[in-house]
């Protein structure tokens, strides 16, 4: 019998691992075949385990090894979430490590891109390829400015009765508010063994270590070599689409995906165009 | 046939109505046998005609013309909320006199309290007898703190996906959870021709004013002659329940009301109890 019969292809499924690090216990989810280097998912502001969106995790774990995870002082794992961003990429880089890893591959969403780009300028040889949806650089125009975006559509969101990310992810309109109800309802598939919210505190700790680094230092990106492929709508309200192009500019071997009508959320909207985009950029 | 037969005697299934006053059109619901003074509902921060608790609502309806109605510029009223509690009280009674009453009975809570102490002093002879209920005078200690109570727990909401009003309402505790889920549920029991939601910027003014009152000069409640019933919980994180006390010593024709083991929505926790005890108030 093949080890890899029993592999779990449904991120549902993936059962809810620990590892501890640096004093932290990490929570983390795997699922796909094993054997190459596994490609390991940054989440965004507020996200949990539960916040991958099904339709493009599982594609990639078809035929990939993927390594979701809460960073600390999120979700399930312990710890104080940190106040900056590259302290993020810290943490990053001791739950890889502690995983037993050398070289990974990252696929990034949102505060995941920023903690991504931390994580490879600081730490070259550990990654291979990236991916980096729905973000900016550090010292970005107007990244410091999600914050107030983020608490706006949540008052907003909550007088609806709507989820917040219906706002902040999609655009209001014929085609964005379906594709939002459908994404909310994706990360409902799991129903088993759910993943701890974020806590009020630990969220408003992101927020902080957001505009700190859309105010701090532009790292320079062309000490980024690795194969990037960049993506995004063409309307992100949180992180402009606009530093997209900035960061397709600036990182040489990168390749950039701009979807029309759509916002923070493109990939997801676009997800039956964007999954097998990146499972290509993956494993080509 | 009796001109009472037909009378509508579920809040839910009450008819939308509108009337117009001073430039503003105001959305109303009534029920109830008519013929007596009607009872006229004033609704907290961010309610509208949904935000009724059916329990309290209906058992007062069974006996007495209940009318309730949206503020300007929430809900289906049109115009802007006015930037403090005593233009939302020239509101009030603009749209009652408009329907033609020239005494009323008042039922309010929260945020509509304010708003009905503020037309009691300026208008004493409108009104016959008085409910407050989760509420505080002008000017009392910490009501300039609502806002921040209710963000924090807006987000707290958000990041637990739940209704706010189960953190600003109710006891976080083996009897408040159950008690708020219910309440929530409530007033889910209408399910057609619901109101419109506060908007964003209406609620922020909102809250603009309740600060204002909270930081204003007191009122002369000794004015207040009208038998008047106060309710609250006995652990209100929004108007502290000492300030149904303070009410309580200065409107001196007044019963106090204080609900054991909950918060700000005691009365709605307590319907089975508060319902008939307001009833009696009001009929006796």
């Amino acid at each position: 019998m093949n080890a890899n019969d029993n592999v779990i292809i449904a991120y549902k499924d993936a059962p809810a691992r620990t590892v501890d690090a640096g004093g932290v216990t990490y929570a983390y989810r795997e699922l796909g075949p094993k054997g190459d280097i596994p490609v390991v998912f940054f989440v965004h502001l507020a996200g949990t385990l539960d916040n991958w969106d099904p339709r493009i995790i599982d594609p990639i774990a078809k035929g990939r090894h993927v390594i979701a995870f809460d960073n600390r002082g999120v979700g399930a794992s312990t710890g104080r979430v940190p106040d900056s961003v590259e302290a993020m990429a810290d943490d990053a880089y001791a739950f890889i490590t502690a995983l037993g890893y050398g070289k990974v591959d990252i696929f990034s969403f949102s505060l995941g891109g920023m903690i991504a780009q931390a994580l490879v300028v600081k730490h070259p040889d550990l990654v291979r390829k990236l991916v980096l949806t729905g973000t900016g650089p550090k010292g970005g125009k107007d990244m410091d400015k999600v914050a107030r975006t983020t608490y706006w559509d949540i008052v907003r969101a909550t007088l609806t009765r709507s989820d917040p990310k219906e706002f902040l992810f999609f655009n209001r309109n014929a085609t964005g508010r379906p594709a939002a109800r459908a994404f909310v309802n994706r990360l409902e598939e799991r129903t088993t063994d759910r993943d701890a919210e974020i806590k009020v505190k630990a969220f408003q700790t992101q927020l902080k270590a957001i505009k700190k680094w859309g105010r701090g230092t532009p790292d320079d990106l062309s000490k980024i070599t690795q194969p990037t492929l960049i993506a995004n709508g063409d309307n992100d309200r949180m992180v402009p689409s606009i530093l997209s192009d900035d960061l397709h500019r600036r990182i040489k071997n990168s390749e950039l995906i701009i979807y029309p009508d759509s916002g923070h959320g493109g990939i997801f909207q676009y997800h039956d165009k964007f999954a097998p985009a990146a499972v290509d950029f993956l494993t080509r």
